[in-house]
């Protein structure tokens, strides 16, 4: 039914898959076509009532979702399939603001910086989360015993709140690196067919700055249709962000061991077979998800290679990799708050 | 929709997503439980009649797939509410020989097993139609000439048959490989909580042979519960496939350029912009999955560390990487094979 | 002799190999060592003229390396032999001011710091080179004409300014993502045993501010022996650079083929078989720098996971991935300037 | 000093490192181009006696390295400046003989498999020898009482035996896919500058006969020098060998761990703060070297683009990434070996 089939809604985001769905995108595209059309008609290119009406018009077009995705797999992009049903839909004069200049790749790009836009703001709101929850675990149980252990060895005692300090201390930083990564990354794509604006008769760069004021984007001064340095970047930080959780969850699979005993966690998995266990399913999910992340990061990194002004292979090299990166980045999220709440009982236990 | 959304058409592969779908796989761990029950009854471990009448029962059982998914979500595993499923549809006196002595991962490490049986048939099939296609074309094209290109630069004249040979070369290794694989990874999971048999009351070694005979699988000495060398090297393989694709796509790429006009592709992807253009989109496509697939058998490698008797996040990111790596890989055969009937012309163009 | 063998001279970047080297390294920790002494010294933990004259005498201790290698394959790190070794040679009197309350990781995570902040001055300076090269690159032929490409297709007409533009798109962001990193990343390292600076008897917060004011780092306010993010965006940071110039040596190699002819490299490469032949040696190495680079971070990114207070194992897979990935991204600077002032021409040929 | 400073003496192999030194590879070239020199005199391509005196010539030639190191920072391989210094040494009247229709990646592949030959031969003794340790640990602790864990968690009693039998399961395959390896790529190279053979004017398949018969290589029916899978799939069995030692190591850190005392391991390394703990560090660094190898496979698996009839970009990635993870191959199991010789205690504590 899903991406990852029965883990997705152990490890998976549905919200997050639901933002990215063929849906939402279709949505998006739709706006950006709209954003287009409105812009051309502010600017002159097209009357300003044509872009106007059109702008008005392309929401509302019923797509086929099926003859969409038969042509995608013909074009290897959905776009010259969507633009057409469009154009069935509205009138004919209207024509002139539907599309006229843009290429594919400038309306997937934009269409993707608004759903990253929501997401990456979803995101954030976890982040605040995962710190209240630590906050919340440090309060109740920072004051209790904790025996250190360095290179898997019991060292020296550091009790409680400095393991959780440890956890924490990553947490502004994500925050201060997505702060500074947001105008690198929600841009305004706007090259048309070669990247040169060409396209748009002199009005591109008016075109652009009005279209990206509309969709709450940044308008960059040049298309970007090869230089995808931001979505490696991003990239980076999902995996980064769940890294960070990875250590945490490792953290905490090595307490829960019986024998050590410095954590209890609620909400453990049960087992087919042995019905005295609880096990720390949540944490292991964090490290596997952080464990994903590493290798999905290089794929990203591998499709900068972005050969010439648009790449047919380094675009859909992205898209293979970054929705799942997303997604489990998302669903790390969603298990560290719900981890964290989880957890009954930490420090060192008495022992006869 | 699906799992790349817009790029499953396009780079994924139906019938493997099928194969791997929930539905599929309820129905292969359905048949493991049953052929368990019947092994029980065979060997004496419950009475002959008792093993054969659940075994009889037990695929019929009607799955209720949304308290599974819910289920799974908690218990991190499907199987548990699974056999509560049959275990409230069959009549009790069967229970006995219902999943005693099984844990999770026998079931869901067989019914993958199941699995990979048929894709690897299937791929198989693919990969013969990847060499007739080579046979064809160099049949068709093989005698035209064509300048040998060294580092990117033109060296000597080669003609095309040698060009096709070198695509042609590792296609017997790769099935030889694949014949090396199979009885080292199509393997009955038997093992119990602990992977010692113990749970199966010295039954283990009998049962497993049986259920193995039943299901078409080997049956190993032990329980492979945290050594799953075999799933790596199978990940190393789909990768080595997806990479001899790869090259050939993207030599094909190159041979498409204008300037150098040494390949004339049919079928090729419209653009929105330019509607003069034939992009090469399944030798792109092969470019892409080659470079996805190698950052995909990172994931499984860095899979290997199974900790102790059986590692919820080891078993956790192989679920996580491998069924996109295997569709990915199913995807780039099949485009393999269309692309090569897609090929209008090759060899140098006659220049004025 | 080195590193990658024959490709140390050709791919690698001998000035920043030196600077990580086991001398420089040496040189480092006993930097960190006087600091250490001199602060706890200024600070009163130790008598003043104790702290300083250990700080004097420390820097001319004289270091077996042979003696350290062999006690480092035994110990796993070489700081507890190279603090044996200093305490030989300097006065007994001198010795509560050595090392006392420091833990290994505190020495050489601090030492790699002073490495690192050396390192990323003279990448800024030569991605300023870089960027020099490009802008003087346009001033030559950016006028020329140029065949834009898309989906390796040739599209429209851009002019060569427009491809040079997308490649020095990425620099300005390049710089910036490097000033927001140094803060996050040049820290001090001082915890003690467990991270807690409880060795340091309630002088670890001043002794840290005074070492990192003397040493040119930043005084964290605590230890992040298991917090390795900063590092985990260092090796992001440093594929991304390689990925921009490999997205530069891509289209280069393109640009080069016969038939296309739209850039003329100098200081190719001679082929032992061919004399004709001008191999695009550098544009290719950038290729394979950032195909390299790519895999290295999921390294590092894997590396996230630092168990408990310190771990053994994340530490050692940082130090296999990160001083290749450094040198690499060295290596790709200085083949990116030395490229861009190779290029004889660059635009469409004239035809007849 | 070597190739991962400190951690060189540590983790890695000194006698594979030598193995593949430039030292070593020089006198592998000169092997190749000397019985290169022997068949082409053998066959009559030239004079027998021409041949002859030519292949005795060429090992005794003395190569200035330094100068082949500068040569090959320009040509991108060191052949071509190996060959101008042979025929500076060897008389005019033998050139006929040295190298004539070779190409520089004959040579390079071809000692390269030289190398790979012994190197696996002795990888295969160390396998031996793992197998000779884990069977006397069993002979020593296999009777005692261990708890067995899954997910983490303490699950019911296994043994001592059976997880050793874990350990032990996975080296019989990995010698029967080593076994399969062998003939598929320690394969004589030999194709000329386009892979064609036809530079050797008809000569070409006796030579390559004569070549492998000689240094002990395969003989392929073509070239392949841009059909690498089956260094792609050795990356693989290296990177399954090494995480077959990593999850050893893991339990091994896990069983050590205090609270659990489940081993009992000597020779840990010292630390600098804590006299009274003895670090898991061989366990350790085969954790680490696990998840090393799973990164560097990706990189091998990523060079498979081999474009055209030979790619500098490919080849030089493979040379990035394959020497570092052979030689950590080679650490993993010399580190193997002494780990289990080191195993003082293994089973359940006596617990009051």
């Amino acid at each position: 039914m899903t991406r990852w089939g029965w883990l997705s809604a152990l490890a998976g985001d549905a919200a997050t898959r639901d933002r990215l769905s063929e849906t939402r995108q279709i949505a998006d595209m739709l706006r950006v076509e709209a954003a287009y059309a409105r812009a051309a008609g502010q600017c002159g290119k097209v009357p300003a009532q044509i872009g106007e009406a059109a702008a008005d018009a392309i929401p509302g077009v019923r797509i086929d979702l099926d003859a969409l995705a038969t042509a995608a797999a013909r074009d290897g992009v959905p776009v010259p399939a969507l633009v057409r049903q469009i154009k069935d839909q509205v009138p004919a004069q209207l024509h002139p603001a539907v599309h006229a200049g843009l290429t594919s790749q400038d309306v997937t790009d934009t269409a993707m910086c608004l759903a990253l836009h929501d997401i990456l703001e979803a995101f954030e709101a976890r982040i605040v989360a995962v710190q209240a929850g630590l906050s919340a675990l440090s309060d109740r149980f920072g004051d209790r015993p904790l025996m250190g252990r360095t290179r898997m060895q019991a060292a020296l005692p550091v009790g409680v709140a400095h393991r959780i300090a440890q956890w924490s201390a990553p947490w502004p930083d994500h925050l201060d690196r997505l702060a500074a990564l947001r105008p690198r990354l929600l841009r305004l794509q706007l090259g048309g067919p070669v990247g040169t604006r060409q396209s748009f008769e002199g009005y591109g760069d008016v075109i652009a700055a009005e279209m990206a004021r509309d969709l709450g984007l940044i308008a960059p001064p040049q298309a970007w249709h090869s230089q995808r340095e931001a979505l490696a970047e991003l990239a980076g930080w999902l995996a980064l962000v769940m890294g960070s959780l990875g250590k945490m969850g490792a953290d905490l699979t090595l307490m829960a061991q019986q024998g050590i005993d410095t954590a209890r966690i609620a909400g453990g998995g049960n087992s087919s077979a042995m019905a005295h266990k609880a096990n720390p399913v949540r944490a292991e999910l964090l490290v596997a998800l952080a464990r994903f992340g590493a290798g999905a990061v290089a794929g990203m990194q591998g499709a900068l290679i972005h050969e010439q002004e648009r790449s047919g292979a380094g675009w859909t090299l992205e898209w293979l990799v970054l929705p799942d990166l997303i997604e489990g980045c998302g669903g790390a999220l969603r298990l560290g708050v719900a981890l964290l709440s989880d957890i009954e009982d930490m420090g060192e236990p008495d022992r006869p």
